[in-house]
């Protein structure tokens, strides 16, 4: 299959200009060229996209899908609280159906919105992993383990969380690839941690752990363990692995530098991290240090959407107001954080993230038509209006491998109304 | 003309839960009825709106709906450059055929997006009131002034801020209200700020002022005046007339006591601030202190977009970041910001801003059936939904006076295809 993209605006995220009137080529699942000459030959599909916009897909490098059921339930509550009081006892009473639907509910909401790629941290991974199949996303999925529990429980645990990543690791033609999930350094004891460690060692996977969150934590963490939690974890080897921590919120200048010496990724959650009250994480000394932070949306109970758009805008706006500098992340920066750098968060920036010849051809294309998009005469910069004007119904089109998986609109291979019900229902069941 | 809508999720805005399964009566430009027992009657229109929501419309105090023409342009640059070597520049340029087309995609974006009334400030403001006539919008307009030139264009400018409000106030069958605009104390000698504020009491129209946005404007006010800005306006008496301060970014705990005491009405821009980097509102504070805050997108060249939503969920969310406080400001307290307050802001709380027997109707229609609204079961709470989740496309119906300006999301009164070909052609004109 040969499908010929043309005249489109097209984001390539390569560090080059947008290319105007430009043609992406798709052969299987590949991206065979990109540029303004496209090569003649026979396309079993032309699409024209004369007054639209191609560019990566988004890439969500954070999350709990399966929450999406409990979207604004207990919102604007103390955090303890809603944690407490709300989150945990109803995900306790979670089960497959409730994973699978909540799971599905949030591939529909992300790939609506343009996330051909999404990584997820949860339980019955099973469940998530068969949505991920059914659905024609990507994803980088862990089985996330809190190690409170007693001795036989977490070893059961760290099993499930290897047997998970390596039964379902390459499945899916590929979609799906797998790490290993310690929750975090609060919920997981230093010797448990070690055993992760060990684990990542001998199968390979990378370590996706929540990291700094809050200041309580880290507070936590100096009185528990004589260390912040970046030395802690260390210490103990886990930065040696390759590594996604999610939020690193609360950092220090040496723990910045250190992040950035061991290369270890960061999914930066603005949405989530404000709607908390858990603080702003410090992307622009990030940005100086060197490392690339990625962006993820958390759960839906605490953002309260999926929306990777919304999750650029905040990251090129809230930065700039909290530090007083208009140029703390620029909206290509932004727009990097939402693909490249998503792509080399989850190990995968060999494969997706920006469009070239030879790699996986996951792309998204935009309608520019709307009036908030608008004008569009030389001096309106359509990168500024992509990060700062687009909205997840700008998206028309997402591919993933080649393969729409979303078309005007629409979800191709979910049925949505289906998925809204049956989440629903599933809902219902546990509300008793 | 009766209209009976029925079977919505009505949110008031009074104060009470979300009425479900409830009906909003409109006879002729007001609300008939709100409630769950509509009376009996013949209707000429009944509309069912099963699976949507209704809600007061939105309300953006501040911009300069003009400035649309200049989205993305200059993105990402400090401030001074920005403004010294695109914005001004640019904005020279601007004739009436500029301000008109500008202002008319303005209003198409902010319509469709649920603005049913915008407060603007800028030149050309008969070409901006014609755009408000034709379009069924409501606004409330000043002739924005800077003092900064010559004695004679100081008085013709004051001469046409008064001639625009007395002429205009109340025209297009009530829809049109007026103000005085001085710009700003840094662009307004104390000597013409006094000449606004006699010109305020003598034909009773409010006052609409930029007030301490930046820092540096307000060192720049202490050196120049020997005051901050807000004692600085108190001092000139501007304070005692009804008025609506646009940013109001940089206060000391004293100055909010004394816009409380005042009862000055605040613009709060939360998008336009980050993007600008001038800093984050002490919004906590000022509703600590009584006040309440309304919301505004500031203009599309620096923000840059009109979505009222999206400042209401930048509301919602920046102030429990920035404050580490998950309860800084909730859902509710942020769709308050954006119509209660923002009728009291434009002095036009007797008649919109909630829903109530009476008042005009001015209401919007939300679409919740798409994902990212759902779950809609007991414990997913609507209010968040609207605020965290909802975006401008889920907006279906806008009604102002009783009558339909956007029905299923097209502008009912304005060719957006029209405006959209003639805002690019307006600003080409000008790029020469």
């Amino acid at each position: 299959m040969r499908r010929l993209f043309k005249n489109a605006t097209i984001l390539t995220m390569t560090g080059e200009e947008p290319l105007r009137n430009a043609s992406l080529v798709v052969a299987g699942a590949e991206i065979f060229y990109v540029g303004t000459e496209p090569p003649e030959g026979r396309y079993d599909e032309t699409v024209d996209l004369s007054g639209k916009l191609l560019m990566p897909g988004l890439i969500n490098t954070h999350g709990h899908a399966a929450m999406c059921l409990l979207r604004g339930y207990g919102s604007d509550l103390p955090l303890q609280t809603w944690l407490e009081e709300k989150m945990w006892p109803m995900e306790a009473r979670f089960g497959a159906e409730q994973v699978r639907w909540g799971t599905a509910l949030a591939v529909v909401e992300m790939l609506k919105g343009g996330t051909t790629l999404f990584a997820d941290m949860y339980d019955h991974m099973d469940e998530v992993a068969r949505v991920v199949e059914e659905s024609g996303i990507r994803a980088s999925l862990c089985r996330g383990v809190i190690g409170l529990g007693p001795e036989e429980e977490r070893r059961e645990k760290l099993a499930e969380s290897v047997r998970f990543a390596e039964e379902w690791s390459g499945a899916a033609d590929g979609r799906i690839t797998t790490m290993l999930g310690p929750h975090a350094p609060y919920t997981c004891p230093p010797d448990f941690l070690g055993e992760f460690v060990a684990a990542s060692e001998r199968t390979g996977a990378p370590v996706h752990i929540h990291l700094s969150e809050t200041a309580f934590e880290v507070e936590q963490n100096v009185r528990d363990y004589g260390a912040r939690p970046v030395e802690h974890l260390d210490k103990l080897g886990l930065l040696d692995r390759p590594t996604l921590v999610a939020h690193a919120v609360h950092l220090t200048d040496a723990e910045i530098e250190l992040l950035a010496e061991r290369d270890v990724k960061v999914s930066h959650n603005p949405g989530s991290n404000l709607k908390l009250g858990s603080g702003i994480a410090r992307v622009p000394e990030m940005l100086r240090a060197g490392m690339r932070p990625s962006l993820g949306t958390d759960s839906a109970a605490s953002n309260n959407n999926l929306d990777l758009l919304e999750e650029i805008r905040l990251a090129a706006l809230i930065h700039k107001g909290n530090t007083l500098d208009p140029l703390a992340v620029s909206a290509s920066e932004a727009l990097r954080m939402g693909t490249l750098y998503g792509a080399e968060a989850v190990f995968l920036a060999q494969k997706v993230g920006t469009l070239e010849a030879g790699k996986l051809a996951d792309f998204i294309v935009l309608d520019l038509s709307a009036a908030h998009l608008q004008p569009q005469e030389r001096i309106n910069d359509v990168i500024s209006h992509v990060a700062y004007s687009a909205v997840h119904s700008d998206v028309l089109d997402v591919y993933v491998d080649g393969e729409p998986v979303v078309r005007d609109g629409v979800c191709t291979r979910l049925d949505e109304e289906k998925v809204v019900a049956r989440a629903n229902e599933a809902l219902a069941k546990i509300l008793g």
